[in-house]
């Protein structure tokens, strides 16, 4: 039906007829995020949220979305609230009964916080991280055996959408790390990487390049042992299946690493002291926490020693904050005064949101167009 | 710190990571559908299961694994329970909360039932459903847009571990279709198809193949509306897509179509007037419903025309039941005798554990050596 059509403006008038008398009483529309079927949770025009749960037996219900609103019940036993405006983007949040923080059955869940979270997708206005009409690259999930853990693990790589017409080209390959209580889905399922990329490579934005988007999670006692084990896994392990398997450019110029919070001190570990393996380096939301102090100076002190190499090697060091919001913040200011004092050179972006995905999802739209000019 | 900021949680996932020393005291080993850290439910050597969830507010806490369980308080407010024994494989559950339906925190989650649930894997004795030092293949995530539908829709297809060597040769192709409440991530996630293909193929049981693992949700009115449109899906969306992306064979010999419960219908539906498409079908603890009787005997009227046609055509006409204990026993008992009656040829193969992924993973298992001979 031509949606021009005096036609479709009847269909139109009469559809809305119909069904208007369900649509007075919810304002707002369902969440993307929410399972097929659910009515709530809903999103205000001016991005505030409405979740509606019924739980009649419940002595007490709560959404955490970082704040926590308490929610309402009325005689039927259905507990409602409505939250501040958030921003568009994905956010995780938990619903706590009576205490106990689960996730809600009727938004779609993802890993993190360290277990299977509910996550709320808030709609963009001018959409880059939506499937548009343009080519579509590939993710595929490749399992590989790692010496170093002794154990099967698995990463998922991007593959642009020419990937598999143009056979004898070789790619630029960006490692792209989650951050702590995340894994190897977060930057496929939060981070919409694909989507990302392939409308930046549609648009002429960014080279095309493959993104591998690995497992950061170790089996190790503490950040330092976790970040030692890391780097083995990321160099002895990844490296080589990646560039076994996958048609990408082995020179460091062709290479990047990058990673939001737990993964941008992975970064900073494995990336810096090989800026020979990596030409550019992204770091998201992140810096030395103060107990890494030992880590840390280990770190500029090779940093003073050898400055100039680094600064020549470097292509591109991108530090990304989310805003005096994030969590890291006051790290990454630390980190850069000493930076500054040492003479490396560095790339910062700001952009408000705090420690969220809304935050990396722009971080990464925001960095690709820079790599591997 | 506030108990209840995310850095709290980090700090107590970390916390909870490093003393799991203390474990010595508790029978049986975390399932490994657990998320990293948690010491619960445990899976006891005789297949049973403990789940353990502290939850001092609440008044009321049951496991839900088709049989429901209640849980036991103790003075501290933690609530146990112990399963009977399990089948091996993984299973779908909820955790009940004062009345609500949950996802328990403490596990992976898959999309089943509607909503992202919680799944409990109970580990194999003689185990080909779990990664061996094998070659494998890759899962690839492939976005389409769709006009039958007016909306991009994804698939995954599995490509055996000789597809990117061997850039001449072309594959057969078997279109594998997921349950009611489920979605595409279903024969990924839960049915664990690579890693069956991946040892099938190793072994030399079965020939290399294709699977494409489609979503089968449908933006229509009623069963019959969403079998109807399901069908132009599959043939005017989903094959073109795959034969012009993938190196598959396109002879009916060469592809094939299965499906499980709301799947085994769309197989039914999409496969049977269409056996010079899809010389293979198979029909996972599925059957007409009673409910469905004009579709049915449409069905069956075009087959007692067809006979001969049809059992030329099929080289596989494959129909798995999960033993009595299958909700669908009847409704497949039912059609096979109509299929008795017209003279239709199929295989039937029957094995305990009713209408759960364990019996499915173990269907694909037992059809994909049959299949493309």
């Amino acid at each position: 039906m031509d949606i021009k059509s005096p036609k479709y403006a009847l269909f139109l008038f009469l559809f809305l007829l119909v069904f208007s008398a369900d649509a007075v009483a919810q304002p707002g529309t369902p969440a993307p995020t929410n399972v097929p079927g659910a009515e709530y949770p809903r999103v205000l025009p001016d991005n505030r949220v409405t979740f509606r749960i019924e739980a009649p037996e419940a002595d007490s219900l709560q959404i955490d979305l970082g704040k926590t609103y308490d929610m309402e019940r009325n005689e039927e036993g259905v507990w409602t609230v409505t939250t501040d405006s958030l921003r568009p983007g994905i956010h995780y949040y938990s619903l706590i009964i009576d205490g106990v923080p689960v996730a809600d059955p009727a938004s779609k869940s993802f890993y993190g916080m360290g277990r299977w979270v509910s996550g709320i997708e808030i709609p963009y206005e001018v959409d880059d991280y939506s499937i548009q009409d343009v080519p579509h690259g590939d993710v595929r999930m490749q399992r590989y055996y790692s010496s170093t853990t002794d154990s099967w693990r698995r990463f998922f790589v991007y593959t642009p959408p020419s990937y598999d017409s143009s056979k004898s080209r070789d790619y630029p390959v960006l490692y792209l790390l989650h951050g702590g209580g995340e894994n190897e889905t977060g930057w496929v399922r939060q981070g919409r990487t694909d989507i990302i990329m392939d409308n930046l490579i549609a648009h002429g934005d960014t080279t095309p390049m493959l993104v591998v988007m690995v497992d950061g999670n170790m089996p190790a006692e503490g950040m330092n042992g976790s970040l030692k084990l890391f780097r083995e896994e990321l160099l002895n392990e990844i490296l080589p299946v990646v560039e076994q398997k996958y048609r990408v450019r082995t020179d460091p110029d062709n290479r990047a690493l990058a990673g939001l919070s737990m993964g941008g001190l992975q970064t900073l570990y494995a990336g810096v002291p090989n800026s020979d393996l990596f030409g550019s380096l992204g770091v998201f939301s992140s810096g030395w926490l103060p107990n890494q102090k030992e880590i840390a100076e280990e770190q500029y002190a090779y940093l003073k020693e050898h400055t100039e190499t680094f600064n020549q090697n470097m292509e591109l060091f991108f530090l990304a904050m989310g805003g005096k919001e994030d969590i890291a913040y006051e790290n990454n200011q630390r980190m850069m005064k000493r930076f500054d004092q040492i003479g490396i050179e560095y790339q910062y972006y700001e952009r408000p949101g705090g420690h969220t995905w809304p935050v990396w999802r722009d971080n990464l739209r925001a960095m690709a167009p820079k790599l591997f000019k």
